[in-house]
């Protein structure tokens, strides 16, 4: 396995070798390593390096690095290949992994491609279902055996189709019409008499997927059984592929990566490079968005301009009063987005989650009114300052605490994305509540202020 | 497979034998489904009934269900068991399950129940390591083969060894010595001579993990090379234990979640359903950290106190100002936090993200700096207070950013969690820079607004 300091050196010789334009040779310095360090020097090369670099790789090579360069940059690289030769690398790789790659092909690229692979039966019915599902995901290549065999038979049928790399295995069991029955265990099969029917050592407790289902609920259902494997069936049961946890792992990642960015209102699939012309105008849509609800706090400040024209001492207290409110707001939503994410609350539980954060809410609003108010009292000497500050901090980490509750479960309930835009929701409520109620107070009182 | 009618149907039947307090029955009915949802469902009830609960199931049961437990609940529950029961309970779980639950009994109760175990000796080894490294997570429960056998030997070894569950296995290659060389396929097995060495099949080309090392450092491993399986080695090269992806989906969840809290101030593992007592702590020591910071920027507006009482329109404008700079630096350290997560970006590459996210925020901040500008003239009747809101704008959103980019990156330099804590420093800095920014720009031109 090739260690850090390994790939450190390899690094620095490849920036040489592509210093000089010596493609061939990095390509070759690169085919001793592990498919998946290739495909992470590949991407850190400059773009017409690495079209040169992908172009001087074997087919074998080529296959092997596909499966693990990122998904853009390798539409990119793969545009310039000819039919033949992207062909002859697909055919190295998973059925599953090509399905993903010609998925993304322009057509009248796929169009030449698919013809010349060698399993394009398996890779067309892999294009049946969509890429993030658990037919796009699963991987054709299991092993079953027929319910009606015998285990001599099922053990003959091992000896020629037992997959040659470490490719651990379930066995599956399937019936005539290519149901899935059950598993049976390598175990028994090499200890049961040989003229043992199949049938007699199945075990039918099976925990399966539907091919059409998202990819989230598979992972989810992995997760949940502590699956390493998980079969997928259609909707005549019948067995189409499997899942295994490995798969998985990049799915998790990407899903958690999807809700970090959903909160702020990035692009799902927002990647820290992406490049400047395609990255602005994601962000300026949601910094609009923005703007029209912090004109909403503007307003409301507005409204009472003329007590701060009298008062101007609480324009220093108006960013404590929504700020610590934001705050409190955005932690219960992250909780309450990531429990929703993880299966642990529903909509209806929502009372409960309500009932509860609300006394966490009460206990850090009186705590932290009361501290806000005796530091307003000591810093400005005044009584009925450090009381409206306080009333207000109370109120506002309250209403901000409560909307982090429910604006995620509305969502949902709406069978929208609960991290949708929650985070913007939850702090201009507590920007125009806790302005409303902190300077309107201040208004209420303004003669006893001045 | 129980689907989510039956589970509902499950449910409603429990809750009426619970309300019956018959736990016998409610035990039983429980036992026809997947542990997993067992211990969902006992997560579900009251604190009293779960217990009861608990203690009306089989041994069996008890240790499948144990494994799903989620870890507080557990430890409270198999507190009022009897060792005896507790010892048979865990000796049907995975040692490396088994030793999880160990390590969080107490001493008291730990002393008494390993000496009943029967797998005692692996539970020792198991609790050398730390729960949340790889020696901590592995299991020992793997086939490995020696080195110098022939092929029929291993195959007898085999026929004698194999798993009796469907658990799928890679066989490993070890020497005279345990240490770990190389793999075996299945297939090469059964095709091979029956006298061919087993070193003639072996293949070397192996990844592995140190057992020393974090169940972060595993995680990442295994996506990067996508693996099913991850063979655990001791310093001298000795095969340890092998962890499987399904254990990792666990962790990878367990790591984004902890990302999640860290970047809002959370404690690592809160969950929602935390006991208010433990729960308003944390939140509360959070909220004082960023009082502090409020305050920071409280101090700020309170220096041009004296021009907000002349021109009191500035005030309005403060929570544009500063919100939309936190909005922009938010979305930033998301992005950039996110990327150090998965392994993208490292401090060398400050400059480049620095370079590319400033330009990203010179574009938005002019933007937006514009738009807001034009919307003060608007509003308010005044140039001059849209030029000032303007440049402020852009100032402040530049501003965030960088330090959206440059706060994770430098904790992660200090071998710091970039992800602790970035969320509030940026907003301070965003809310500071920008009232002293567009306040001051008032004060200068203070006669000029008024």
């Amino acid at each position: 396995m090739a260690n850090q300091e390994q790939i450190e050196t390899l690094r620095e010789s490849l920036d040489v070798l592509i210093e000089d334009q010596d493609f061939a040779r990095a390509a070759e310095l690169l085919s001793g390593f592990h498919p998946a360090d290739q495909a992470d020097l590949i991407e850190e090369q400059e773009e017409n390096d690495a079209h040169s670099l992908v172009q001087a790789l074997t087919p074998d090579q080529l296959g092997e690095v596909l499966e693990f360069l990122n998904e853009e940059l390798r539409a990119e690289l793969i545009q310039d290949l000819s039919p033949e030769v992207l062909a002859s690398a697909l055919d190295e790789l998973d059925e599953d992994v090509a399905a993903d790659i010609v998925q993304d092909l322009p057509r009248e690229q796929a169009e030449e491609v698919v013809p010349l692979l060698e399993y394009r039966d398996s890779i067309a019915e892999l294009l049946i279902y969509p890429e993030e599902s658990a037919g796009g995901r699963m991987s054709v290549d299991f092993v079953a055996v027929q319910r009606r065999w015998t285990v001599d038979e099922a053990i003959q049928f091992l000896r020629n189709e037992a997959p040659d790399d470490n490719h651990p295995f379930y066995l599956y069991v399937v019936d005539d019409e290519g149901r899935l029955t059950g598993t049976v265990s390598l175990r028994s099969l090499v200890t049961a008499a040989p003229e043992t029917p199949i049938a007699a050592i199945t075990s039918e407790d099976l925990i399966t997927v539907q091919a059409a289902e998202d990819q989230e609920v598979v992972a989810e259902r992995m997760r949940h059984y502590n699956l390493l494997a998980l079969p997928v069936v259609d909707v005549a049961g019948k067995l189409r592929g499997v899942i295994t946890a490995d798969d998985i792992l990049d799915v998790q990642v990407q899903e958690a990566t999807e809700d970090f960015n959903r909160l702020v209102g990035l692009p799902e699939e927002e990647r820290i490079f992406r490049p400047i012309r395609e990255a602005v105008p994601p962000r300026l849509a949601w910094l609009m968005i923005n703007l029209f609800t912090a004109l909403m706090a503007a307003a409301t400040v507005s409204i009472f301009e003329g007590t701060i024209e009298r008062v101007a001492v609480l324009a220093v207290f108006m960013p404590v009063v929504a700020g610590m409110g934001g705050n409190a707001g955005i932690q219960t939503i992250t909780l309450v987005v990531r429990s929703i994410a993880l299966g642990e609350i529903q909509p209806r539980d929502a009372m409960d989650v309500l009932r509860h954060e609300a006394i966490i809410a009460v206990i850090k609003g009186v705590v932290i009114g009361v501290v806000v108010g005796m530091i307003a009292l000591i810093w400005q000497g005044n009584a009925l300052l450090g009381l409206i500050v306080a009333v207000a901090m109370l109120a506002n980490i309250v209403n901000a605490t409560l909307a982090g509750v429910m604006v995620p479960l509305v969502l949902k309930r709406l069978r929208l994305d609960p991290a949708l835009a929650s985070g913007v929701m939850v702090t201009t409520f507590s920007d125009v509540v806790g302005f409303f109620v902190f300077l309107g107070l201040g208004a209420i009182f303004v003669d006893q202020l001045t």
